[in-house]
Parts: structure tokens; sequence; C-alpha cells
């Protein structure tokens, strides 16, 4: 993977630059659909490409790993090959849907134990294990195995946290290190910064994360509740630690304004299941702010759903037949949501990039978090 | 509405021809994908459009009269304008749904009261308001209002029924010829031969109805669980009688099997919720048989889901893929599977189309019959 800065806003710390795998560039500031169990829920791949232009995609390995499972993934030739992908997949590490989803899970130094949320059946995700089951999944980004901390977290757990954190870190550099990846294309490892809200945690776990010279670096453990001035402030100290030359993805985050202020402290890649799981509840972003479209206002408004966006689904289907299709519970209704929103995300980028290219990211910046929290 | 014949085969009564409407031209025999309320479930009106290219679609009026109602979609300028579809349009009468759908419904002379199945609202469907809604709602062919028997049904029974829907039918067509379409348009009103299995009923209906002279014909009541023997009898003695130079309809069949045998009797169009139901219960109808991708069978199964077809998400994805989005209840499995079974109907009817012009239909047929019901 390679990763070149091509502009920084003069007045943030907003970057803009082109990230370089096997699969394919990706220009950054970049938002990453999430993918969870092979699949960005209700759209389709030629969709995720064509409608959309996804550069890269999210895949869960909680989810991949207990279905399709390994033995299929493998067969299959990976991830790309298996959901029929060409451009660029990160996958996580698996952790923060143990810690989510699995009702029984027992964190101890060696891994986590867990139960599956599907069959109740047992599993043991350990540092290295995780770097194995990512290698046979096959993303080009592959992440750290790590503790989410919850918010809120006393100071105590977080700092203990960290610590486990940075030792399962050194366990997946090495197991990374020795293994290689299965389908011919390189896969890199992204360590993740973790330490809650508190500021000495997150100084020291960046430092540590810097430390491993790794080819790009993660924020973890925000958008978990925490108040976004708190999140702000946390992405602020560690992107001043992490390099400044290689690529920041802040894990989870967020909302549309989220991710503008998080650009603005020089973060790099975002996911989040926002724009899809929002989606297939009635919400969209558009860039006048949020539509909650199964009101009852919009049954007889004929408009297009986005008049100015250059997606066809925005232009054609109008916002009344939007609402009717959520109202009648139509699978439609998903798809056409999820379209739209995922598409809003990646124009927000985008346009978020050519903002901060032409120097005018800072000010554009400020007037859209002032309008996309609009209620419309 | 104009019906040109461009061919007819030797071996069998199976016609080729062209349907002209206002929304453009229909070349028959035709499948018309089923878009109860508004959509053809799981899938878009583009890839409606593209990827199937589906030249004629189904409407519900019991569906859309319920929800989105007759307000929003007049205001709306017609079902047309609504789901953003500029080819054409055919709804039915309502009727079948006030029989199958709804708990509570009383038939009389002046027609059916029922209570809706969403909310349990009380509602009158007379002969004349079923022709009203049609214009309401717009589409291209809108059919009379009759009363569909149930299998079995007694013989009194189917007598009286076929007497009640022939003075409905004068009402209907009376309703009909003295409104004009709203929306700029011609519409056109087909009526429906009905008679369950008994020959007799079924010619009387049959002279009935051909005597109406209306510019198409549509054979009702079968379908409903009669043996397909038996549905074949009454198809052939109907198309025998129905008017040569008319196009025929055969509503809600059915199987491929089904709607090959019934071309080779004389019946130029079909609708069936078959290919999308059974879709989204992953029940895949192909060229060689009929596949059920939730078996274990096709969990390594990396193959193409038909490699042969035009299809992209034919060619893109695997069966085991398909497998897995089904196994996993994920969106997408019903979205691939539809546009697999609607692509794979819509090839049935084009590729008998291509055989009776060619001369060589009824061989091909009978060769299909003996292999579309294949399990694989």
């Amino acid at each position: 993977m390679k990763f070149n800065l091509a502009a920084k806003d003069i007045h943030s710390k907003a970057r803009a630059g082109t990230i370089t795998t096997d699969h394919g560039e990706i220009q950054t500031p970049i938002f990453m659909p999430v993918g969870t169990a092979g699949t960005v829920k209700s759209i389709n791949q030629q969709q995720l490409k064509n409608d959309i232009d996804a550069k890269i995609i999210l895949g869960n390995t909680y989810h991949l790993y207990l279905r399709p499972g390994l033995d299929i993934l493998e067969r299959a030739g990976g991830l790309h090959q298996f959901i029929g992908w060409d451009r660029p997949i990160l996958t996580d590490s698996g952790g923060y849907q143990v810690y989510s989803l699995s009702k029984v899970r027992k964190i101890k130094e060696e891994g986590v134990t867990f139960r599956s949320h599907i069959d109740g059946s047992k599993h043991l995700f350990t540092p290295e294990y995780a770097m194995d089951i990512q290698r046979t999944i096959g993303a080009d980004i592959i992440m750290a195995f790590d503790e989410c901390t919850p918010y809120p977290c006393d100071y105590k757990y977080a700092a203990n946290s960290i610590n486990m954190t940075h030792r399962w870190l050194k366990r997946c550099c090495t197991r990374f290190d020795t293994t290689t990846p299965k389908y011919g294309f390189d896969q890199t490892l992204f360590p993740i910064v973790q330490g809650s809200v508190y500021k000495d945690l997150r100084v020291k776990s960046a430092e540590f994360i810097a430390a491993m010279g790794r080819e790009g670096n993660a924020i973890g453990g925000l958008s978990v509740g925490e108040p976004a001035e708190e999140m702000y402030a946390m992405t602020e100290v560690v992107c001043d630690i992490l390099p400044y030359e290689k690529p920041r993805y802040l894990m989870g985050v967020g909302t549309p304004i989220n991710i503008l202020e998080n650009i603005a402290l020089g973060v790099d890649m975002f996911d989040c299941v926002m724009p899809t799981r929002n989606a297939r509840n009635g919400m969209l972003f558009t860039k006048n702010g949020v539509i909650n479209i199964s009101n009852k206002k919009w049954a007889d408004d004929f408009s297009p759903i986005e008049a100015e966006s250059d997606l066809v689904a925005d232009q054609v289907y109008s916002k009344a037949y939007l609402r009717h299709l959520m109202h009648s519970k139509e699978m439609l209704g998903a798809q056409i949501a999820t379209l739209h929103n995922l598409h809003f995300y990646l124009w927000l980028v985008k346009t978020a990039r050519e903002k901060i290219m032409s120097g005018e990211f800072y000010a554009w910046k400020n007037k859209m978090v002032t309008i996309l929290g609009n209620k419309l």
C-alpha cells in the first residue's frame, strides 16, 4: 500500500491524498460503505460501483467468520472473488462485534472467547487468529485485534485496556509479518489507537501505535456514545501524534457533520453503518439537512428525492414514491434510500477533497455543518 | 391499442405479434412482471428496464387503491409518473385480491364490499368504481371487474357467477366508454372469461366476451389450484373462440412449463408472482431446471448463477454467494434471485417468439417442458 499526500488545507489540518492498493486507488478523504456479511445491505456490487462509485468497502470479520465461514471464503479465492468486487476492501478485526453482538464473551490476555449470536457456538479470537482469519478473508487493509472500550469507561479500566491492546498489537504484527497473503495481492495491517476519552491515555496509545511504523493507522473506541466534542478532542490529540505521511482511519464515524469536523482534524478514512442502517429506517441525508421520509408531510411531495444530485435514483423517484415504499414496507424503499445516502456520503467526502485542493475547505465545512443538521 | 400478428406456428396455435400502446410496443408472447404496490418487489425500475428489459409490468388495483390511494396517484399524474416507469402498465380490477386477501367480503349484484387487510376499513368495489379507479391509476391496459371463482367450485355456483360477471362486464364497458383517460394517453379495457373448469361454461363465457368486441381479451379463474391438464383444456376451448386477431391474456399463469404449453394453445400475454415470490424464497428457474439455492449443496458451488445468461448478475455472482445471502437473510439475495428469475421468464417468452418466427416452436417447446421441471 502507498499513500501520497496531494494537498493540505491552510485553515485546518485537513488533507487530500491517494491510497494505492493492488485493487486500485482511493482518493482521500474517503468514506467506506459497510458490507457487513459480504454485502452492503440492500444494494448490489454493480450499483456500488456504477451508481455510488464506492472506491473501497468494509467487511466485518466477525460476521464473515461465522457465515459463510473461512472454508468457503478460502475456496472461493477470498472475499473479493466471493462477492464479485474488484476494488479495495478493508476488514475490521472482529473485536468490535464480539463485544457488541455476542452475549457471552470473556476477555483474557490470550484473547476473547465468545458465543455466536447466530447459533450459540463457542469460539476464541486471539490476536494471531484475527490475523489468520483476515489473511483468509483477503482484504487489502486489515485491522489489529484490539479491545474497543465502551462509553463511559472508568480511567483504570481504560488504562489497563490500552496496555493489553498494545501487547495484542505486537502479537498481531508478529503474526502478520511472518505470514503471507493468500491470493496474490498485498495486504497491510493498521494498528488502532484506543484510550477512551482520556487525553493522556490517547497520547500514550497514539505514541505506541505511531512507533510501530505500520503503513496506516486507525483511531478506535470513539463514536460509542460520548459527546461529539469529546470525540473531536480525542481525534485532534491523536492526529497530532500519528505520522503525517500515513493515512489515518477513524473507525465507525459517523454523521455527516462528524465526518467534516474530523476531516478538519486530519482524518483521511471513515466508515459507519449510519447511511445504510438509517436508510432502512427512512432517514435520508441531503445537502440541505435530514429527511425522515416516513413523515406524512412527504406523502404528496412529488419532487425528486434530490433534484440536484447526479444519482439516477435521486432524479427519477419522488419523495412521495419513496415514502409510499417505506410506508408499504417494500424492499425497494431500502434500496433507494441506501443508494441515496451512500451517494450523499461519497459526494460529501469527494467535495471535501475538492475544497481542500482549492483551499476552500474550512469555510465550506463551517457552512455545511450549520446546514447538515437541519431537519427538513 | 393495436395488435398486429407477425407469425403463426404451423405445428401449434402459438402466435407472435406486436401490441402497440401509447407507452410503446410489446412483442408477444410476453410475460409481465407483477409490481403489486407500484414496485416489482426488491428491484428498481432501472433494473427492470436495463437488466431485465421488461416491456410491460402489472399493478394491482386493490393494493394501489389502499396505498398510496387514489388522491396521491391522481396528483402524481398517474402510476407511470408516480413510480417513474415510462413503458406500458396493465392493472387488474382489484377483484382477485378482494377475494384472496380481504377477510371480510360480501359479493352482491351491486359489487363487493370488503375490509382492508391493512387497517380493516370498509370499502365497496363496483364495476363502475373499478373503472374509475383504473382511470385514475392510469394503466394502458385495464381489466374488467369480475368474480374469480375458487377451485374447486360447484357447477351451479360457477354458472351463476359467469352470468353476474357478464352483467358486470356490461356495466364496466358502459362506464369505460363514457369516461376518458386522465393523463393524455389511451387506455383499453380487457374483459375476462370465467367458467371455472366447466367446458360449457367456458364456451358460453368466451362467446359472450368475444361478442363484446374489445381490443383484447383475458382468461381468468385458472391456475387457482386445478390440475394443469384442466387448465390447458380450458385455455384451448377459450382460445378457439376468442377472436384470432386480438391479444389473449391468461391471468396469473404460471410456471415456465405452463407458459410454454399455453403459448402453444394461442395465449399471448402472461403474468404471475411466481418468478418474484419464489425468488424471495430462494427458488431459481433456469434453462436446465429448478434450483433451490438454500440447499447445502450450493454452499461451495462457486460457478456463476447461470454462466450462459446475458444478465450481469448471473455472471458475476456465484451460486455459493447467492446461497450465502439467502442463508444470511440479506436483502441482496432477493434482489439477485428476482433479477435472475424475471430475466429467465423474459428469455423464455422471447425465445418462444423467435422459435415461432422460425417455425421451430413446437419441437423446442416439447424439448423444454421435459427439461424445465428438473430439480437441480
